[in-house]
């Protein structure tokens, strides 16, 4: 059904379409849309045209598209992820206002730790994470408490590699990755000094909803703060956002 | 291109199918899902399909299915609703700091308030808003803010009705309306005691981008609370995003 003459479904060509929206380039033409989710010119224009009628997108006055806000309303209305969202959010704030760091929330998508949330303190120090941006498992301290929670075989095919350095301290080698893991499971807290950025640590604990774990909790300490006043907050707040859930299901 | 036999796209398809979840029904069989969207059941299974397989929506472990992370990653990673939450942020948390109450930010979306964030006090009354919820632009606070800096044309359209009553004081005359609207741009402050529920008053203040009227602020306050620190706090915020808006442009 719908299907292309390159065997693609219209399903596949609109996130190819989609896609090509990123946090650096919110607005494009349609020359331009084709041209980067590699579709033919008229292909790309009838689209954009299709796209914008149903709100999906939206044209500004020189006729360049942008993100439709009915494309988030469909995206939001629904969705687990505004669930687990809006039950850590209070509890982000308050880590916020003990830790005066970047907080953070991600979840496990497509073998990357994917940010639902991130809270800045104007006076925060670096932090690479956006909100839907992403970051490799072993490297960031989110992504290390989602790999530690993994299933197995999800676990080990990220294991066997490539483990790609973000910094000269992200731990590449995958015996002392493994062991890491095994310490996560053990301790329940990541300290992940220098691993994304040199002047950083991410500390990461997890949120579980009925026994399992879905998401991580992290802040973003400048390399030279001690961890526990993080550790304890994030602590507190993953309890808190844990038993909102719970309530929630009820 | 890649149209039913209908004449609906296949693009127009995918809302009708992605509109079927809501925040009370994020989870459904494919049968379901074709029932509301109104398609037969063989091509709602397809759809399904294919949307699982794009990732758009996933299956849990009984082959129900919940809209997608990639989704949710696809529609905010390059959106304009995004940059604007992200900028008003840090100032709606100074307001429920401050008030204490339900503080809401919401955009005009096809002649309705669409309400893109929402912080929420444990302790504060109540309120009818959700994430990626709507309401009658005649009937919020925000809408009327919205509503009064809209294009005339939509305006009119508005005031012609039908302006459905939300609560016994909600405003449905539209004399009296195009009185408020002028009112509410004299005084760039709007006061709704009673117009969504009974018990509450709702109170909203412009933001501005560009010298345009993008966005209203609200909070909610129990009925017998004086406006005056709302509004302040409001107003403030306000400023503070429009300032974090102009950077952000630079």
């Amino acid at each position: 059904m719908a299907n292309s003459p390159s065997g693609d479904s219209m399903t596949e060509r609109i996130v190819r379409v989609l896609e090509t929206f990123t946090a650096d380039r919110s607005m494009q033409s349609a020359a331009e849309i084709g041209r980067r989710a590699g579709l033919p010119s008229s292909t790309a224009h009838r689209m954009v045209e299709e796209l914008v009628d149903a709100g999906l997108l939206e044209r500004d006055q020189d006729r360049r598209v942008h993100l439709g806000m009915r494309l988030w309303e469909l995206a939001l209305r629904g969705s687990t992820a505004l669930r687990l969202r809006q039950a850590a959010l209070p509890f982000m704030e308050q880590v916020q206002a003990d830790i005066r760091e970047h907080t953070q929330l991600a979840v496990l998508e497509q073998d990357e730790a994917l940010f639902l949330e991130r809270l800045s303190h104007p006076d925060a120090g670096a932090n690479i994470t956006r909100i839907a941006g992403r970051l490799p498992l072993h490297a960031s301290s989110s992504g290390l408490v989602l790999l530690a929670h993994a299933p197995a075989a999800l676990r080990e095919r990220v294991l066997a590699g490539p483990l790609r350095a973000l910094a000269p301290e992200t731990v590449t080698n995958p015996a002392l990755l493994r062991r890491l893991l095994t310490d996560v499971r053990r301790t329940g807290v990541v300290i992940a000094p220098g691993s994304v950025e040199a002047v950083s640590t991410g500390v990461a604990v997890p949120i579980r909803d009925a026994g399992e774990v879905i998401a991580a909790l992290s802040v973003v300490l400048p390399r030279d703060t001690a961890p526990d006043a993080a550790i304890a907050a994030l602590r507190a707040a993953a309890a808190g956002t844990e038993a909102t859930l719970r309530a929630d299901r009820r």
